[in-house]
């Protein structure tokens, strides 16, 4: 096979007329593929079936009643042992850690953070987005009216020298999202040594905060675990202790309507959060905290329910990269990431591409995540970038949406070639 | 039994020194009594416990994974159904109506309302709260930095010449909190005057809105329950529809810290508010909907079961008000509310009493509501109104707390009538 670039405009137009048959032929069966968000499949819901039978009626407290504002001590110390935090570090929300960020957000903006303003002191706000990154997060930032600017995510993590020189000189930048495990989409790894450059960041705000989304802390699709330094730890060793908001949840453990959430962060800043959130709640659902107790009960035994997670879905990951390798190596018209957990492989096209591919695709019954997504205001700046999100389809289902995708993609390839010709 | 005026100072003295034996034997008896909130007791959460053990996989959708901004509509067709409502004016939360509350605040505050520009557009907000009422309504204004404004609660709603007199006037005015029926602490019910009334405000503010905490809808403690007018309803039918969010929750019919809660408000509300939710999270906990809708089911069996709830706690009430007869009738030193719903007594000692009184009680180990919790800031101008929360003691410790109670008025009364010879 060679590379689309080197065939001149009527090989290309001959090769388009054969996959444009084919795309035809998709868009006679009048699929209903969805593959646009990051959803675990039923067999990995089944999983955690047994945690709606666990009787909490042995509890020492009452679980029913009001009360427990910071949540039950178990799940703390389950969350404590994960991400190696102690139980005062941890408070316990409800079944969402997207929300639990947002109402962080918010008091930032609004109320302010331990020791500092709020936000909205400056008259503008300012915030850093390394992209591609995850959509529901540069929402948060546009909702509130703040202004994103977008970081290079590079193989190890941020563009830190750009990440230094914006946050050491301007005050109006008060934070950054970090995805540092698993980043959504491309799955790269926080290095120690990029970790260890953030821990270092001196903000000129003194107000800044990192938002530590560590949402795929134990979701390895491989044997061996890729462990990224406590961010925390790093942060008190340099006395940055109150720079870091850590999230993470059990969406993609057990339900991911009906998990539970946790924001972690220094005894200061949670004792400052506490009192601020003691008058939005009197507490989240402490029921639902002792079942997934109960139910996970350690981090080693999470390891081997992460384990079946990864028997469910890696082969899905297996087959997406087969069918891209398949179909598109060698064709000099793509690239892809081969993540080693997380939930998505991230997929660059030509520049200018992404847009008409998810379009094609919708348009013959696949639903992708929409181009752009995976950048502020939803402004691919190359519109190349894909998210692709393997987990929720069925293997025969994936077969024929990655199939369908790749005729999408050689087909605005091949435009674009003969657009450049 | 004369009253503590007819009676001169040294005959006051020497029923003093009686009472102060009694307070001391009971301080003697290192009591823990709690009385300071409305919480349900254990075997009122008892009536519930089938809840836990409800199969939720023969639902129609997976209830376990993300979905569902708005809840499943057999528990908007629930709440819709007790509140008279259409599915599409509600949205179902999570555990927590105050947390619905909160957030409704805050996005009113800064993101704006449908049709209206975000409350902070004005230099100051300003917020109606008849009192004596909830002090968690209170603090979220406080928080929030919003200048309360007391209006005197009366026997059938708040004061309405003074309220229109406000909000008719006052652009920087943006709303007023109701609960308005079995109001806390005083268990009034708004009567249809009044509602019709605060239906038909013609705010100066074009962002005004309700905040209408139907707490005890279906909280009667006797046979006859207390019906009262549909406020989204008369807000329709003078075009006002908008103007109003109504918040309800199962906590005191099912579990107080694991239940669900539900904002409404006009469709075009509710497009508005989903619009805006949609950015905070992808949707509460519809495992425990479902399992609630199952429980629960209908209209008339709510009824049932939350007569089962007056059964156990209507004794506790009575307790209460046959002990405040018997100790303080005729003297002249107090007056309280004998409520046909709700969680709460409202009392009123002589003017200038009420932390005394509460100190003293707590002092010999009896926690009731702080004074000057049912006021904004905390502030009781006058300093006599005391929250009487019966529902979590047993009938044995409610005796014992509400004979030291008694005792602590009459010693604080006496002190008070010695001062003013």
């Amino acid at each position: 096979m060679y590379s689309y670039a080197q065939k001149n405009t009527n090989e290309l137009k001959k090769i388009k007329k054969e996959l444009l048959e084919s795309y035809t032929s998709y868009k006679m069966q009048n699929l209903k593929l969805d593959m646009s968000r990051g959803k675990p499949c039923i067999e990995q819901l089944d999983l955690s079936n047994d945690i709606l039978k666990i009787d909490i009626s042995d509890y020492k407290t009452d679980l029913r009643n009001y009360g427990g504002l910071d949540g039950i001590i178990e799940i703390k110390e389950l969350f404590g042992s994960i991400l190696n935090l102690s139980t005062d570090e941890i408070i316990v929300g409800g079944n969402s850690s997207l929300s639990l960020m947002y109402d962080t957000f918010i008091r930032a903006m609004y109320l302010g953070v331990s020791g500092g303003n709020p936000w909205t002191k400056n008259e503008k706000v300012k915030f850093l987005c390394p992209s591609p990154g995850y959509d529901r997060h540069f929402s948060i930032c546009e909702l509130l009216g703040i202004e994103m600017i977008s970081i290079d995510l590079l193989e190890n993590g941020p563009d830190m020298d750009r990440v230094r020189e914006l946050v050491e000189n301007d005050e109006t930048i008060k934070g950054m999202w970090c995805v540092p495990k698993y980043s959504n989409p491309t799955g790269i790894i926080y290095s120690d040594t990029v970790i260890r450059e953030i821990a270092n960041l001196k903000p000129k705000a003194e107000n800044f905060r990192l938002f530590w989304d560590n949402a795929y802390m134990v979701h390895d699709l491989e044997d061996n675990s890729s462990e990224i330094l406590n961010i925390l730890d790093e942060c008190k060793k340099v006395g940055n202790e109150d720079m870091v908001y850590i999230f993470a949840s059990t969406s993609k453990v057990t339900f991911a309507g009906a998990g539970i959430s946790i924001i972690a962060a220094s005894k200061n800043n949670v004792k400052y959060i506490k009192n601020q959130l003691s008058i939005k709640t009197i507490g989240s659902d402490k029921v639902n905290q002792y079942r997934h107790y109960k139910f996970l009960n350690s981090f080693e035994n999470i390891k081997l329910h992460m384990k079946k997670h990864a028997m469910i879905i890696k082969p899905k990951f297996d087959k997406v990269i087969e069918i891209l390798n398949m179909q598109l190596k060698n064709l000099g018209i793509a690239t892809w990431t081969n993540p080693k957990g997380g939930y998505f492989i991230s997929f660059d096209s030509y520049d200018g591409c992404a847009k008409k591919i998810i379009k094609m695709a919708l348009d013959a019954g696949l639903k992708m995540t929409e181009a752009g997504a995976t950048f502020p205001y939803k402004n691919d700046p190359n519109d190349k970038n894909i998210r692709i999100a393997p987990t929720f389809p069925s293997l025969d289902e994936l077969e024929k949406a990655m199939d369908l995708f790749c005729i999408c993609v050689k087909i605005s390839s091949i435009d674009k070639l003969i657009e450049n010709n």
